[in-house]
């Protein structure tokens, strides 16, 4: 597999996204200067981008939508089962695990834990809430591949480092923290305040240009 | 104001969460070298991004600490409060409504809406959730900048495209969809399932060189 830029990347969902709107639609082709004008970004961009695994398009006829979607369902990995844990089941914790899409995508949420015995015990979608004592021999024997970190920063790293140790290949960092974990480790972040940050510069800048 | 690239923008936010941090420790001072080796960045990238604001290091002393905390909340906006209230009153939107470090950067979380009549007049620490049908008189009065809309998708444009004609400027969106918004209205997206496909990509980049 060639190097793919971490650009290409982040915009393969979005891909993703668009293609299944147009399947759930009833659309079965699209040129690219269609998609282009509906992803509002340019033709050209779609086709380099779509290229890094071998274009998928054919002159004089665009892409086929469901092929499109397949292709790039399985370069995401979404063509096989990811079963996930979700660390602090706090209502991020539980928003994560009720969102019925991840289920559509083969994320299979198999448990919640949490270390507050209000919340241990607690019925969701997922099962109750277990205690997070438990965590370590649970992802040992349930065979747990992700695991969605929505806990507060100061033991996140430790439970982290924890998890790994007991087969975890990847984590969906919540916390307000840069894990430290060796660089091999897959992790993804959302950091939310962050994102309101970018947010609020955008506001700044715009009331000074107003100026 | 210069042109910053949306890459230095990024990249402001996690300066500032390790600037706070520092200053948290009681660090004063501390030179590009070590602040490099912590954030795991180069020195030379943390130099020319600061530099875009006009530099803020001195030979020989490095940064003031709480000096350049101050200086990038001022440049992210955060030296102003920001008046702000949630569509969409799931867990989600009570997990950010519920995050206290938003209300310690001046994001003041006015009030919480939603649809559901099992919601409407659930207590939260911003008051009782509030009817949808109020949300577009209250923006006017409460003078509203910023809207978070953690709904679902098929509404999301149609309420923002109000919420616009009531005086928002703003969107932080959660919805699984681009909202279709003039292009001048700031729109800031987390789109969750988007970043857990770019974790399931690098998963399953790495089982292929595993082979």
């Amino acid at each position: 597999m060639k190097n793919i830029s971490n650009a290409v990347i982040k915009r393969l969902p979005r891909y993703y996204r668009y293609l299944d709107e147009l399947r759930a639609n009833g659309v079965e082709r699209i040129s690219s200067g269609d998609l282009s004008r509906m992803m509002n970004v340019t033709a050209s961009q779609i086709r380099q981008d779509l290229n890094n695994f071998g274009g998928f398009g054919q002159q004089g006829y665009g892409y086929n939508v469901n092929y499109l979607f397949e292709e790039i369902g399985s370069i995401l990995g979404l063509d096989k089962e990811h079963r996930m844990i979700v660390v602090g089941a706090g209502n991020l914790g539980q928003a994560i695990a009720n969102y019925a899409n991840f289920d559509k995508r083969g994320f299979k949420i198999v448990a919640l834990f949490d270390s507050n015995h209000e919340l241990i015990g607690k019925k969701t979608r997922n099962g109750e809430i277990k205690d997070i004592e438990e965590v370590y021999d649970f992802v040992k024997t349930e065979n747990i591949e992700i695991v969605a970190l929505t806990l507060p920063k100061e033991p996140a790293t430790e439970i982290a480092m924890k998890l790994l140790d007991c087969g975890v290949k990847a984590f969906w960092n919540f916390a307000h923290t840069d894990l430290e974990v060796p660089d091999n480790v897959i992790v993804e972040n959302v950091h939310l305040s962050e994102s309101l940050m970018e947010l609020t510069y955008k506001l700044s800048e715009q009331s000074q240009v107003g100026k």
